[in-house]
C-alpha cells in the first residue's frame, strides 16, 4: 500500500482538539500539509499510512490549538509598568494618554508591537486581535513573525497621531482592506474605539465599511458603569442600546469589554448575535468591574477571551488569564461549577476563533483547519499529576509551560525559543525607548 | 586595608530588600556569612571592603527575599485535579475526604510534599506553614531538600490515619515539638483544624499548648458563609467570637481565610493581634467568598498570604497568587488604588515572616536575618521594560522566572535546577501514585 504524504507528523501524549464532544485523545497524531490539518488519528495507524518530511514525538506533553487573544494594544507593552494603582482617571489623563501623545510613532509601534508578539507566541498565543494607533505596522510586524493577527486602525472623534482627521482615518482603514485583501496571516477589522469616543456617524460609517467587507468591526462598549452614564446621558440609552439603534450590532461585531450590562443589554447582544471579549485582568486591574460572562453563555452568546493592553494587566499571558477566568467567576457567583476548565478553555480558542470570523479556519484541532497549535510541556513538577488534561492546562499550566508553536503549518517558537524574531534586538530597543520614557516621564 | 570576609557575594542590578521605607536599590550587593546576611552595600564599595570564597553577578535580575507560603497541604499535591469545577460539598464529600481515606499514609505524605517543595521552590518560595497528616514527614522532607518550614499536625474530633485518637493527637505534637526544638530549619506549630471540627476543649488544648512553647497556633476561621452559620448554630457566637470565648485568640494565632467576617470579628482579630492568612485563589476557586483583606489592613493586622492545598488552587505559586491579590481586591472595592504592588510583595515575604513568628529571622533582606532570598531573571520579553521593580514582579513575573534560591545561605536551586532533590524520582514516584489513584477513584 503506498502510504499517504505530509509535511509534518506529531506525535502526541495528550491532545485536546477542542472541536466538539471528545474531551481529549490519548497516543494521537496530527498529520500537515501545506499549513492544514489534514488528518487526527491514532498514533500507531499514523506511523502505517503517512510517510512525512518531519516527525515529532512528544510523550509528556499535550498539544492544543493555539491560543486566541481577542483584545490587545500591543505596542503599550512599552508601557508595561509605568503606572500602576492609580485611579483610572489619574492613570489615563496623568499618564498613559499623555504618554502616546508623546512617544506614540511608527517606530514606537514597531518596537512596541514586536515587543508584545514575542512575549505572546513565546506564552502559545497564535492569533491576536489589535487596535492601535499604525495598524498596518503592527500587521507587518506580525507577519515577519510568523503570526497571525486581525489588526484595525482606532477610530475616533479627535484627530489621531497617525492618520490625522477621521476622514483620513477612513481613508486608511481602506487602504489597509485593500493591502492585506490576499495575505495568508493578517485580516483587518474596522475599530472604532468606543461609544463615548465615536459619535454616532462615525459609528454608522464604520459599522458599513464593516459590513460592505464583511470583516469584523471591534469596539470597546461598556466598560465602566460611568462609561454607561456618560452614554445615557448624551443619547438617553445604555452604551449597548445606543448601538443597536444606531444599527451597528450584528454578528460581525466584537464587543470588548462588556463589564457594566442590564439584562436589556444582554438580550440585544444575544439577538443580534454579537460576539463578546471578556478582559477579566484588565478589568480587576482597574477596578472596572466584572462582566457577566456566566449569564452571557447561559443565552448562548460567544464569549471570547483577551488580555488587554499590557499598561493595564500587566502581562499578554492567556494562560493566566484563563486561570483567573475560571476562579473569578466561581467566587463572583459564588458557584463552584461556574466557568469550568473546558469552558475557559473554549473561550481561548473556539470561541476566539469564532469572535474573530475564523470560525472554520481556526480555534481547534479538526481536519481542514489551519495548523495553528502549541505543544505544552508537562514533565515538569507543578503539571503532574495529569488526571484531565484540560483542567491541567486552566489551572496548573503557564505560558512558559509552552515548548513549541506552530502557525499555519510553520513553527514560530522553537522550544523556547523564537525563530523568526532577533530577541537580542528586541530587548535592546526596548529598554532604548524604555530609558527614554523613564527620564521624560519620571515614574512613579 | 585588610578586607572582610563574606562566604558569598551577591552583587545584583536590583534589590527590592522589602524592610522599610526605600523602595529599591540599584547595583547593590550582599554579603552572606554562616546563613547570615552581614551586610547590604553599593557593589563598588563591596568588591573594595569584602573578599568571599564566591561572588555571583547578577546584570539582568533582581534580588528579594524568598517568598513565605503561609498556608498549604503540602501532599495533596497528589490531589492535583483529581476533582475540579464541582461544587464545595460534592467536592469534599464524594472526593477529597475519600481519596484522603483511602491514600493517606507516611509513603504518600513523602512523595507528596517532595512534590509540592520541588515546585515551591523552583518558584521562589523558601519557607512554608504546613497543616497535614503525618507532620513529622513533612518536617523531614522538607530538611533534606534544604526549605524552611513551619509543620503542625492537623488536630481535629475525629480519628486520624496517623494518630488514631485526638489524646495521641497531642502527644504527636508534643514529640514534634521536642524532636525539632533545635532544627535551624524546622519549627513546630500547634494546629487544629478548625471551630467546626474542633470541640471547645480540643482548641482551648491547643492554644495552651501553642503558648506554653511559644510557638504558632494555626487554624482555618470563618472560610465561607455556611461555616459561619454551623458555629453560631452550635455556639451562639460567629467563629473568631467563639475562639475569643474560648481565649484562642492571642498573637501567636493564625487564623487561614478569615473570608466571611463581620466588623465585630475584625476589630477582635485587630484587638488580640492575630495573623491573617489569605488565600485568594483556593477562595475563588471554591466559591467561598473574598476575604476584606483591605478592612484588615486598614485596621493594621498582620495579612500574610497563602496558596492552601493543591487541590482547591491549583497551583502552589506565589507569584500568581501575589497577582490575583492585587487584582481581586481592586475589582472587590471598586478601587484601582487597593492592594497595590508594594503591599502585596510584604504579605508575601515580611508579613508572611510575622505571621508565623519569624519577623526577626526572615521574610526581608536585613543586616542579621537569615540569608533566604531568591533570585529573578528579568532578561525575557514579559519582563520588560522596567519601570518599577516592585510592580513588575507582582503584575508581570512568574514562579518561573524565578533562576536561582538560597535557603539559610545555602542554594536549593541553581539556574532552575534542584540543588538536593531527585526531579526524576520525584516525578517518578508522582506518576506511579496517581495511576493508582486513576484507577480507584476514576477521576470525573
Amino acid at each position: 500500500m503506498e502510504k499517504r504524504s505530509a509535511d509534518t507528523l506529531i506525535h502526541a501524549r495528550w491532545i485536546i482538539p477542542v472541536s466538539g464532544n471528545e474531551r481529549f485523545l490519548d497516543h494521537h497524531s496530527v498529520a500537515i500539509r501545506d499549513g492544514d490539518i489534514i488528518d487526527i488519528l491514532p498514533t500507531a495507524r499514523a506511523r502505517e499510512v503517512y510517510e512525512a518530511v518531519k516527525h515529532t514525538s512528544l510523550d509528556n506533553h499535550v498539544l492544543i490549538p493555539g491560543l486566541i487573544n481577542t483584545h490587545t494594544h500591543a505596542a503599550m507593552s512599552l508601557f508595561r509598568g509605568l503606572a500602576d494603582d492609580l485611579p483610572l482617571m489619574t492613570w489615563l489623563n496623568e499618564h498613559i494618554w499623555p504618554a502616546e501623545q508623546r512617544w506614540i510613532g511608527e517606530q514606537f509601534v514597531t518596537d512596541g508591537a514586536r515587543l508584545a508578539i514575542a512575549e505572546m507566541i513565546r506564552s502559545g498565543t497564535t492569533c491576536f486581535n489589535d487596535m492601535y494607533f499604525f495598524a498596518d505596522v503592527t500587521g507587518r510586524v506580525a507577519a515577519q513573525a510568523g503570526m497571525r493577527a486581525v489588526v484595525g486602525e482606532v477610530l475616533y472623534d479627535f484627530p489621531s497621531p497617525n492618520y490625522g482627521p477621521i476622514e483620513d482615518g477612513f481613508r486608511y482603514t481602506e487602504m489597509l482592506i485593500d493591502k492585506w485583501r490576499d495575505d495568508p496571516l493578517i485580516t483587518i477589522a474596522v475599530e472604532p474605539h468606543s461609544p463615548y469616543l465615536c459619535a454616532p456617524d462615525l459609528l454608522r460609517k464604520a459599522a458599513r465599511l464593516a459590513t460592505a467587507h464583511a470583516i469584523p468591526l471591534v469596539i470597546h462598549v461598556s466598560e465602566t458603569a460611568s462609561e454607561v452614564r456618560t452614554i445615557r446621558e448624551r443619547h438617553g440609552a445604555s452604551p449597548v442600546q445606543h448601538l443597536a439603534d444606531l444599527n451597528v450590532l450584528g454578528p460581525n461585531l466584537l464587543a470588548c469589554h462588556c463589564v457594566a450590562l442590564d439584562a436589556t443589554d444582554m438580550d440585544l447582544l444575544g439577538t443580534h448575535h454579537v460576539k463578546v471579549v471578556h478582559n477579566p485582568e484588565s478589568n480587576m486591574k482597574l477596578a472596572s468591574g466584572i462582566a457577566p460572562v456566566p449569564d452571557l453563555l447561559a443565552r448562548g452568546i460567544c464569549v471570547a477571551l483577551g488580555t488587554d493592553g499590557c499598561a493595564s494587566n500587566n502581562n499578554l499571558d492567556l494562560f493566566q488569564a484563563m486561570d483567573i477566568t475560571a476562579k473569578l467567576h466561581k467566587v463572583h457567583d459564588m458557584d463552584p461549577t461556574a466557568a469550568d476548565a473546558r469552558t475557559v478553555l473554549e473561550m481561548a480558542t473556539r470561541e476566539g476563533a469564532q469572535a474573530i470570523g475564523m470560525g472554520t479556519e481556526i480555534g481547534s484541532l479538526e481536519v481542514g483547519k489551519k495548523a495553528d497549535l502549541i505543544i505544552v510541556d508537562i514533565h515538569k513538577p507543578h503539571l503532574v499529576p495529569l488526571y484531565h488534561p484540560a483542567s491541567l492546562l486552566v489551572y496548573a499550566a503557564k505560558g512558559s509551560d509552552v515548548q513549541t508553536v506552530i502557525v499555519d503549518g510553520h513553527l514560530v517558537v522553537e522550544n523556547g525559543s523564537l525563530v523568526h524574531l532577533d530577541l537580542a534586538e528586541i530587548m535592546h530597543r526596548t529598554n532604548l525607548v524604555a530609558r527614554r520614557i523613564s527620564q521624560e516621564e519620571k515614574p512613579l
